[in-house]
């Protein structure tokens, strides 16, 4: 499971201050604690105002680049923005993300194959997300056409079927499982992702409904997650199912998690 | 999800103490305490000792049945105890269980078929617990050659795939989760159960295991389980699981049960 770090995200009011303020502590710290934590990528997300984002997003790689090391997942949809931070990694980054609409594929996907990116392609285009797990994989195929098409192997392409909350559709886990399990079935070398939270919104006790699901979706072919690395009750889950589906040879992982003290309940 | 109450065990220390010493207290407070929390049936398994296993099960039974209504499940290889506890119950009660063995089927069977129980038929036979998930599938075929040929309908049927501790072969919970996805293929109406703590033998944090065992058999297929009620963590699994996988129409349960305070961690 390649955990992508969430926290980093100018979306959210705090980071969205510490990156107005430059306050290069609070996103270093993020970014150390994400990576202590075990993240494989960490998303870097400088908000969405067009004119700022580019230096921004150059600022927060910089800073962030000045303490760890880990690969970052470029979180934009803006090319300029996206442009500019390519020019600044020490590490090839993810991009995030490409999408079965015009526009994105136009602007985004040439800078994908320009240096050589794994990228994120969520499964919806303009006219929205398909309802169906089947609707969605029409989607899916005709984004990896384009990519295979740019010569982009499928290992480099982090498929995220898109979870909408249950609240307002008690079959939306579901549809995401199933597109999922397509998935793993037509394009077995893709990567599959998941900014997995949306699941539950508008419920309470999210934390319980995310880190169930988890273990669903490990099961359907999840191996890879936009999440807070954080977590430790998440983490748990993950180590758990890891070892459940016969990842784990002889429970090593499993039990070094254990008396690491990450087990705990 | 149809439970079943696990605890009035006879092979259990304490238990086996209390049916010794005919203390009905104890046992009546098993009784409710699991009725309580929602199970479906009451395991009721009086030991191991063949000479007194039918009194200690029909005084098990008489105890029960004073303090609770909840249906039994007759857990006893003897068909002289399962007789006896049969002449006492006040509802058809589940047979706890047949298997391929020769003995079993010729022993248990028929007493399934004269008095229409619901039983419980592990996938096993004479040469043991097959490793391979199509090898249970063989076994499981002949059980239910034989059901149907009693004119005992699948629905009466709860399979158990048998889970193995994954401590000593790591591919043991895949092994039974693939054999549930074949039986609810081929089987579609029989139920399927496990006794699902056997998963974890051996290993630190079982719990944790268990419970996200659980959430993984339940996407494959599993509708019943011999657990302990009283399992504030797993019951909260269940229920996060039986909403994520549509079957909680507008999350209604889930919210009740959150408002309950069933759901916190």
């Amino acid at each position: 499971m390649q955990v992508i770090g969430e926290k980093i995200n100018g979306t959210r009011k705090r980071v969205a201050q510490a990156i107005a303020e430059r306050d290069a502590e609070f996103i270093q710290e993020l970014a150390q604690k994400q990576t202590q934590a075990g993240a494989a990528w960490l998303d870097v997300n400088a908000g969405t105002m067009p004119r700022q984002e580019p230096e921004d997003l150059v600022w927060l790689i910089e800073t962030i680049q000045a303490v760890v090391d880990t690969p970052l997942c470029l979180d934009s949809a803006n090319p300029r923005a996206l442009e500019k931070g390519i020019a600044v990694v020490n590490k090839t980054p993810m991009i995030n993300s490409i999408s079965g609409e015009p526009a994105r594929l136009q602007n985004i996907l040439p800078i994908v194959v320009a240096h050589g990116c794994p990228v994120i392609a969520l499964a919806l285009d303009d006219k929205g997300i398909p309802q169906q797990a089947e609707d969605r994989m029409v989607v899916i195929r005709e984004l990896m056409s384009r990519t295979r098409g740019q010569g982009i192997e499928d290992h480099r392409v982090y498929i995220d079927p898109l979870a909408m909350t249950i609240s307002t559709n008690i079959h939306s886990a579901n549809i995401t499982l199933e597109t999922m399990r397509l998935v793993r079935r037509e394009f077995p070398q893709a990567h599959l992702t998941l900014g997995l939270s949306n699941i539950s919104f508008g419920l309470p006790a999210r934390a319980r409904i995310n880190r169930t699901f988890m273990a669903l979706a490990m099961q359907a072919g999840l191996d890879s997650a936009i999440i807070d690395p954080l977590d430790r009750e998440m983490r748990a889950v993950i180590i758990t199912t890891t070892t459940l589906l016969g990842r784990d040879r002889h429970c090593l992982n499993y039990t070094r998690a254990y008396r690491a003290g990450h087990l705990e309940s």
